[in-house]
């Protein structure tokens, strides 16, 4: 069960909601993702008129815990102005928080995002900061309170998978709240390496909006989700660079 | 559905028998695996005189097709030999071809694979050789006219994953007959990238045997073979160094 | 040619003081790589009264430009008090600001390095931080003014070499500054990868200090230096995952 | 000092002679790279007419010990007539075995470079065969009685270095004669990898004479070889995930 502040979930895998080919298959990925946690972009103009066809308005929402973003926001103000849109609207209590430090590579600023972090959860805010994998921020951030962080596994959509699993497994050995692993993942084995690592969950949104078979790639990461989890909690063998047969010549297994 | 020779499987996941806690684990994680393939070990003395209990005994082998493998073989001829031992038991036509090369490293010895596989294949047997990652060998078996081929990802029992997805791809791509990835998967991750690389099927022992809970294990590879196999069927992303926001400023989707 | 600030130097090997054997093999070491810059930790008790034999009586200190680090420093505050003393030496105006943000790993603490970096530059010092390979880190730092920025490559004495070199380029791509990689080079070959990536520079202690033959390590690492940067001015190929035959069919050279 | 059969050379860096971008080129990096062995493809119409001027009139070939390849060989035969050829000319006793078995990825055939070995050390020639990385055909190729294995790194040209380390140590380690790492090398780094896992050699060709400066890259490649070399003499590190710090607070230099 993964647990964010006072919120519980059965499912693992929160999915992101943009880039979607059309609305028929994001709701249908959704569905099939048997994801509890949605996150999107939160945009001033259409928060509260809204002019056109979209998910949440397909989607029954009572069945989700919405986890909008600040994606678009340079600097800490920026990300707390649109955290306190979303509130307004009265969805959601979650907040990630995306601050973005170079529109090249999209990768987080530590620095804002502390800032907005603080803010944030002064004005009673659960917050998920997306952070690079620096494993100093991210115990930072746990001792100023977060209640998750997030640490990318590479790039946003650069689909590279973990590029260092040296960092993530420093943070996920020291962190006091879940790790949900956010952005580069590019298919289901790096979600499945993600949790067998012990990862708490799986943020997920290029991956799947941008596969051929959007609703396809859903379901596998639902499965690679869960199977890392199984194979954390099973105790995997360790690597060695050579072992002993798995058929040994004693005490083997014969046919009758 | 995995195609081996005239044979059809809905599982894509093979499991050895050697070396589980105790007869229940494995009897267990056989059932919780869904696999349809066991493979074993054959060994002269056992094969016509059971002395003692064994998993073959206790599983209903109608729901298996087995697959015995050569394990112990140095020579091509001490394969043959083992593998006509096999068919005389009645329960099986396939075999899984494993000569040892160094008893070290378990590796296989291309040469007496080769061998035996061409004597073997004029006798009648649906033969599946475990192979290293060698390109042109797997291309010079198909020839041969072998039914699947079995490169390991990394030695047996190192738990070290797939060491060099390049020649796994590559042998992926020039393939006529099923890839079974064989030898050093790990954890449900290796097993889910095999997958989502293409390979038809992954066979595993000590990953499972050996974890410590073999049973979760076993559901934990289960549904990572079938998350790696959507993740390919469903086409995923390619790999850039950064990409745009998965949460354009454009047309996303916003809370109401 | 190495420009730091107003500095100019020949080397791009910037080589630590700690943990050799004895002080002949040091000695030896510093002299075999040619290097220019000697970074070493401060500490008050020894700074103005020298009781013991050590390095630098042993070395003509007016060859090298000496770099002395800020090791031991949690917080800002403790940084700048030991960068005041050793400038109060009269031996240096560079300063390697170095916090450390947990004492398991020895990974520096963002926050904290800033804040010192910010002081010591008021202050009027060649400031030159540790940081971790984030990107945006690196980013703020050169705009606040630094004079070089130093990722470690992976944990102070770990060996590991270069574990993300994604975030590596990244950073040499971006940079105003010299890029010096720091903390976790293990062998000349992650020495030369970092320069033919584009760095400016590797600092170096452990690897050389601890190796069986110091000596000859840093003889070692010194050529891989330089074999590096050639690298990356001769301009390596691409990587693809095969290409045509380098002793082609068609006009190539042949015997008399 | 490299000791192929009963030849002995002072430099460890083999050199290819094919694809530079002009003669001059080509002259200019052999020289720099101070290589001692020079590889070619021999070509029939060639080896006995010269038609054009080429590399190795411009050379004074007494300098250098040539090493002609099999290159365009499909077959033992193919190889063995070749290396006849090469032998006729009176200019060389070493052959580079080279038998591809796929035209796209140009890796070798295990089977036709075996049968060409044993025939040729049969003939007397020096045999040098490039190989996969395959750990027991590196081994057979040993009792038959060749002089040095030349693994790959990865496919020729491919400039992807070492692809899988853990195979090419297994190599090393149980290696009776001089291992010497052939194609896929692309920058410094590469060779000097290759160097410090304890490889004997390493030849190159694309790496140097397809780089924007071939001439600069040859010096790399020479210093690279020299550096890994080094340090793999020097004794290395170990690798952990971290380490104590570098700069201790006891015992430590310090500034007078």
């Amino acid at each position: 069960m993964l647990e964010i502040g006072p919120l519980t979930f059965q499912s693992r895998l929160l999915l992101g909601t943009g880039k979607y080919p059309d609305f028929d298959s994001q709701k249908r990925a959704v569905e099939v993702s048997e994801t509890e946690i949605l996150t999107f972009a939160v945009r001033r103009m259409d928060i509260f008129e809204a002019s056109q066809p979209n998910l949440l308005e397909k989607l029954d929402t009572t069945q989700f815990s919405l986890l909008p973003n600040t994606a678009g926001a340079k600097t800490a103000e920026e990300a707390v102005r649109i955290a306190r849109l979303a509130k307004a609207s009265g969805l959601c209590t979650m907040i990630k928080v995306e601050v973005i430090g170079d529109f090249q590579t999209l990768l987080p600023d530590p620095f804002e995002t502390m800032k907005a972090c603080e803010m944030l959860l002064e004005e009673g805010f659960i917050v998920l900061p997306y952070i690079s994998d620096d494993v100093i921020l991210a115990k930072r951030l746990q001792e100023l309170g977060v209640h998750a962080v997030m640490p990318g596994a590479s790039p946003i959509g650069s689909g590279m998978g973990i590029v260092n699993p040296l960092n993530l497994s420093l943070i996920i050995e020291q962190a006091q709240v879940p790790v949900i692993v956010d952005a580069g993942i590019g298919g289901p084995a790096d979600a499945a390496l993600a949790m067998e690592m012990g990862a708490d969950g799986v943020l997920l949104n290029t991956a799947v909006s941008a596969a051929e078979d959007p609703v396809k790639m859903a379901e596998a990461m639902k499965l690679a989700v869960h199977a890392g989890r199984l194979g954390f909690e099973a105790g995997r063998i360790p690597k060695k660079r050579y072992a002993s047969a798995s058929s040994p010549s004693e005490g083997m297994s014969t046919v009758e």
